[in-house]
């Protein structure tokens, strides 16, 4: 398994729409980790460039991250109506409103090129591959991995194949990645969720969501998991692209919340001007709000003004050290074993 | 310190309104963990009673939690709107609605009984007591502990002279036990908030909040934690006085949810049809709706119908072992070790 392959059980997650760069991915393989490429914005070409790059430049295992394509059902009136509200925001940005277009995002064009660039793990998010797309991946020597966010989920996984699943907690910070986006199921906290997928699922348990230091490594690998994805703990990374604005707000206690303003699906950032005064009216209609907002987030990160466009954070986004991906990743390790010690020392009197 | 006395570290969590016993505390003491009274919706004399028969029955530490009553403000339209949409209950069950009337629990009555019985821990919900209560206490030698949802109630605590801090995360079941019930910050889950909270507060952490298993106890320790509140893995102890229809609801996977509905105080339970019914208009009135809604549960109860009363529930519920309470504790305590080491095994080849 591609896990053991790993000095250190840490992967770095994908962060969509800014904070993953290569050379982060670069920065945490080397170090012992896995580090990822978050290609869910991206256009297929990009992403075959970006593996070659990675390839290039690190020996290590790394992984990609894909969004899969989802229902295009959503309600056309709440879309207009949550454009309308949105008005008084292009006036503030001086910037337009986008499209609020279906996704053209090319799937049979990412899954060609997994398989022809061949990268060692493949992940997913906002649902699960086919059982003969997973096949496909896997028959081309790729890990394929589904993040999910609830027991049924994993199950599913399961059985169409896959070789893992990432089990994302309700404390991450960005997009839920679970396969719907209802909004109406329980959403399980990463140790609810790692003990239920446990008791329900044989695969591997890959950790995600607001892991920002060694003892809460530590704590999710002895509730079950093999190795943890970490966003959080990466946000402030040297080699991070995370905007100058948000690393400001990144640093300091500040509640977070879900919202699906930016983007028209449930993600948790640090709540802003734009995310409190929108979240209320916000559709369920991903991408079509993402594209919608995309002009006037462009606009507020040009000018550097935080309360306009989306800080997504893990609830514990306040404890993420300021330091290279590398020492990041050495930190993590250490500092888990070093909790592991000093409970078992404690626990064994 | 009162917790470096146990042979485990778990501690039963009081759970008011049912689950706890005498028989159940006693039972987790005797093992080596520590049981705990639950005079939430007692009166004063009961739980001088019970700390008497408690303490007669063992020789091991014990605790009683009280609960902090709170401000008296609510939204009485709000309220009357409320009752009008449970009549239709009313019929249903033969049964009258309650007064909504005002807490008359005996807050100085509980203090002084506190004060005269000395049990070894007291600990405190919905709020914390004042600096000279809370000296008071420890002068008569009692250890006093105050449940926080968050960092900053987790520093009053402390600046206030508390002995430790619960931490209740949101997976927890039952009453959401810190000061304030606004409902519009931010839940944290139980990592975000031990992690947070060990980097604001000093005092010794005891983790809360869905551990059902001893995987999930030992991480919680390794977490930061000196010691876990379990209530999720004791709510199927022989011991439990557990209502019959809430034990079978439990055994099985079923989504819990925040509600009002039953309380007026946000709770976890089990979504049942009262509390789907009735959560959306439930109004913040606690301990109003708590007396209006009692006569109608326990209607419930009786007939065994479990979509009329509150199934408090953590996350986790269907891995709630059904043992004698003395080997839930065994059971968590071996099953923690071992996770601590197989963790520690993996984690240093």
């Amino acid at each position: 398994m591609i896990l053991d392959e790993l000095v250190h059980p840490i992967i770095q997650a994908p962060m969509a729409g800014g904070p993953s760069t290569v050379a982060l991915a670069v920065a945490v393989s080397d170090a012992g980790g896995m580090g990822f490429l978050a290609t869910g914005y991206g256009r297929v070409e990009t992403m075959r460039a970006q593996i070659r790059e990675l390839r290039a430049a690190t020996e290590r295992p790394f992984g990609v991250n894909v969004f899969v394509p989802g229902s295009a059902r959503y309600d056309e009136v709440a879309v207009e109506r949550y454009l309308r509200q949105l008005a008084p925001e292009e006036r503030r940005y001086g910037s337009e409103l986008g499209l609020p277009r279906d996704d053209d995002d090319d799937w049979a064009g990412f899954l060609s090129v997994l398989e022809q660039e061949r990268p060692p793990v493949a992940s997913f998010t906002f649902g699960c591959p086919s059982d003969e797309e997973i096949a496909r991946l896997r028959a081309a020597g790729i890990s394929a991995w589904v993040t999910v966010t609830d027991p049924a989920e994993a199950q599913l996984a399961q059985e169409r194949g896959a070789d893992a699943v990432i089990v994302q907690g309700l404390e991450a910070g960005g997009h839920r990645g679970g396969f719907r986006d209802e909004g109406d199921g329980e959403e399980l906290t990463l140790l609810s969720l790692l003990r239920l997928t446990h008791s329900a699922c044989d695969l591997p348990l890959i950790a995600a969501g607001g892991i920002a230091d060694g003892a809460s490594l530590a704590a999710v690998l002895v509730a079950g998991a093999v190795a943890a994805q970490i966003g959080t703990a990466f946000m402030l990374a040297d080699e991070a692209a995370t905007h100058p604005a948000h690393r400001e707000r990144l640093r300091h206690a500040a509640p977070t919340a879900f919202t699906r303003a930016f983007s028209g699906r449930q993600a948790r950032g640090i709540v802003n001007r734009f995310q409190s005064e929108h979240s209320a009216l916000a559709p369920r209609a991903y991408p079509q709000i993402h594209y919608a907002t995309s002009p006037l987030r462009a606009s507020a990160r040009d000018r550097g003004d935080a309360d306009g466009f989306n800080l997504w954070a893990g609830q514990t986004h306040s404890l993420a050290p300021e330091l290279p991906a590398r020492d990041v990743v050495l930190m993590l390790a250490t500092d888990a074993r070093a909790a592991l010690s000093r409970t078992t020392e404690r626990f064994q009197r």
